[in-house]
C-alpha cells in the first residue's frame, strides 16, 4: 500500500470534503429561506441598476467577485467566479496551492448553468412568494448559495483526478475515443447516489428544525423541505458534478 | 387589547427574529471552523495588501461593503457596515422601510467593538492554529460571521423600541437622568439569559454534528464546542445587545 504524501488528495479526503460541503449548501439554503423570493432582485425587466442594465443580483455578484478577485480568491483552484470576464488581478502575494489538477481544468466552468438552475428552478422551490424589499440582503444570501453549489460541483475536477489516478487504465480508452457516455457510465454509482440523497435529506431535517429547550419536535416548522434538498442533489448537484468530471477526463490526456 | 398593524413589531416578533438569528450566527461560525485561524489574513504585520496598508480582511470587507452599499444594503435599518466612512451611495431605487426606530438610532454602531472581539477573542477559540493559504475564502467566511453578529447585536435597537413602546413609564425617569446603570438593570433578565445560553449550546450541538445515515452519534466530532457558543452569548452577544439597547434608550426622548 502506498503511503499518502501530506496534502495529497485521496478518495477518502475527497469524499470527506464532499460530505462537509453538503452542510455548507444546506446552511446557505436554509438562510435564504428567511426572505421571500424577491423576484425584483434578479428579474431585469422589473428593476435594473442605474448605470448599467444588470439586475441587482448580477450587479452585486459582479462587484463582489471583483473585490474577491483582488484578494486572490480565484487563484484557488477550488473557486470559480460567476462572471470571470474582466476580473481584476490579485493584489495579495500568491499562495503556492498544491498542483493537483491537469492544467486543462482551468478552462472548465459550469457556473452559467448553476446560475440558471438556481434562479429559475431552485429558488422558487425554497422561498415563499413575495417581496419584502430586502433585495441587497437576499442577494448576498443568493451569492452564498451559488458559491456553495459552485464549489461542490466544480469539486468534480478533484473527484475525477483522484479516480483517474487510482485506476487510469479504466478511463483511458473512453478518453481516447472522447466517449462522453462511456465516461458518464464509469462515473455513475447508483447506490452511492441513493445514500447521498438520503443523507442530505436527513441533514436538511436536522439543520432546519426549530430548536427549543423542551423536546417538542415540530416537523411542520422545518425551514426547508428535505425532499427538495434531496431533489436538488438528484437533479442538479450530482449530474452537474458528473458533467464536470466528464469534461475534466475528456481533457485529462491532452 | 390592541390589534397589531401588519408589519408592526411586537415583543413576539422581535423575540422570534432573535431566535432565528441564533441559527444564522451558529451556521456561520460552523462554516468558519472549516479553515484554520489563518492569522496572516488579519494581522497587518504579517501581510498587507499592496496599494494600501490594510490587512487582507480589512481590505476585503471594505471592498465588499462598497459593493453592498451600491446595492442599497445599508438603507435597511437592520444592517450596519463595519467601515461606514466614505461608502458609495445606493444605485438602486429606495425601498420604503417601515419607520420603527427613533432617528437617533442611525448614530449607534458598535461594529468596531464586534470586530475587535471577533478577531482577538472569538476566532482563536473556534479555529485550529495554522495557515492553509485560503485567506480570501476564510475572510469571506469571517465577514459572514461578523455580519450575523452585527445584525443580532444591533437588533437591540428594535428590542429597546418595542420594550419602550410597551411600557414607556418604566424607562422615562432613567432616560431623563441619563442613568445607564439603571437602564441596564431594567433590561437584564437573568432567567431569560440562562435560557438563551442553553438554547444556543443545544443548537451548536445539533447543527455541528456529523450526520451519517446510521444513527451513531459521535460527540467527539462536533464542529464547534457548544460551550464556546454559550460563552459567546454570555460574554459578548447579550452584553453588547444590551449596550445597544441602553444607547438607544438614552436617545429615545431626544
Amino acid at each position: 500500500m502506498e503511503v499518502a504524501e501530506s496534502n495529497e488528495m485521496t478518495l477518502e479526503t475527497v469524499r470527506d470534503s464532499l460530505i462537509r460541503q453538503e452542510d455548507t449548501i444546506i446552511f446557505s439554503l436554509i438562510e435564504r429561506t428567511k426572505y421571500p423570493i424577491n423576484v425584483g432582485a434578479y428579474d431585469k425587466t422589473k428593476t435594473a441598476v442605474s448605470e448599467c442594465s444588470d439586475s441587482l443580483v448580477e450587479f452585486m455578484v459582479k462587484e463582489t467577485e471583483a473585490a474577491y478577485a483582488k484578494c486572490g480568491r480565484y487563484e484557488n483552484p477550488e473557486e470559480h467566479p460567476f462572471f470571470p470576464d474582466g476580473l481584476p488581478t490579485s493584489l495579495v502575494p500568491a499562495f503556492n496551492y498544491p498542483k493537483i489538477l491537469h492544467p486543462a481544468a482551468a478552462s472548465i466552468n459550469v457556473n452559467s448553468t448553476i446560475w440558471e438552475v438556481y434562479f429559475s428552478q431552485l429558488l422558487p422551490l425554497i422561498t415563499v412568494p413575495g417581496d419584502d424589499g430586502n433585495y441587497a440582503t437576499s442577494a448576498v444570501s443568493d451569492l452564498a448559495c451559488l458559491q456553495a453549489l459552485s464549489r461542490r460541483i466544480h469539486y468534480g475536477k478533484f473527484v475525477a483526478e483522484v479516480k483517474f489516478k487510482d485506476a487510469p487504465k479504466k478511463y483511458e480508452s473512453a478518453i481516447c475515443s472522447q466517449d462522453r457516455d462511456a465516461l458518464m457510465k464509469l462515473l455513475t454509482f447508483e447506490t452511492v447516489e441513493e445514500r447521498v440523497k438520503k443523507r442530505v435529506a436527513k441533514k436538511a431535517m436536522l439543520f432546519g428544525q426549530e430548536v427549543s429547550l423542551d423536546d417538542n419536535y415540530d416537523e411542520k416548522k422545518l425551514k426547508i423541505d428535505p425532499a427538495i434538498v434531496s431533489r436538488l442533489y438528484e437533479e442538479w448537484v450530482m449530474p452537474l458534478t458528473k458533467l464536470v468530471e466528464v469534461e475534466y477526463l475528456l481533457r485529462r490526456l491532452d
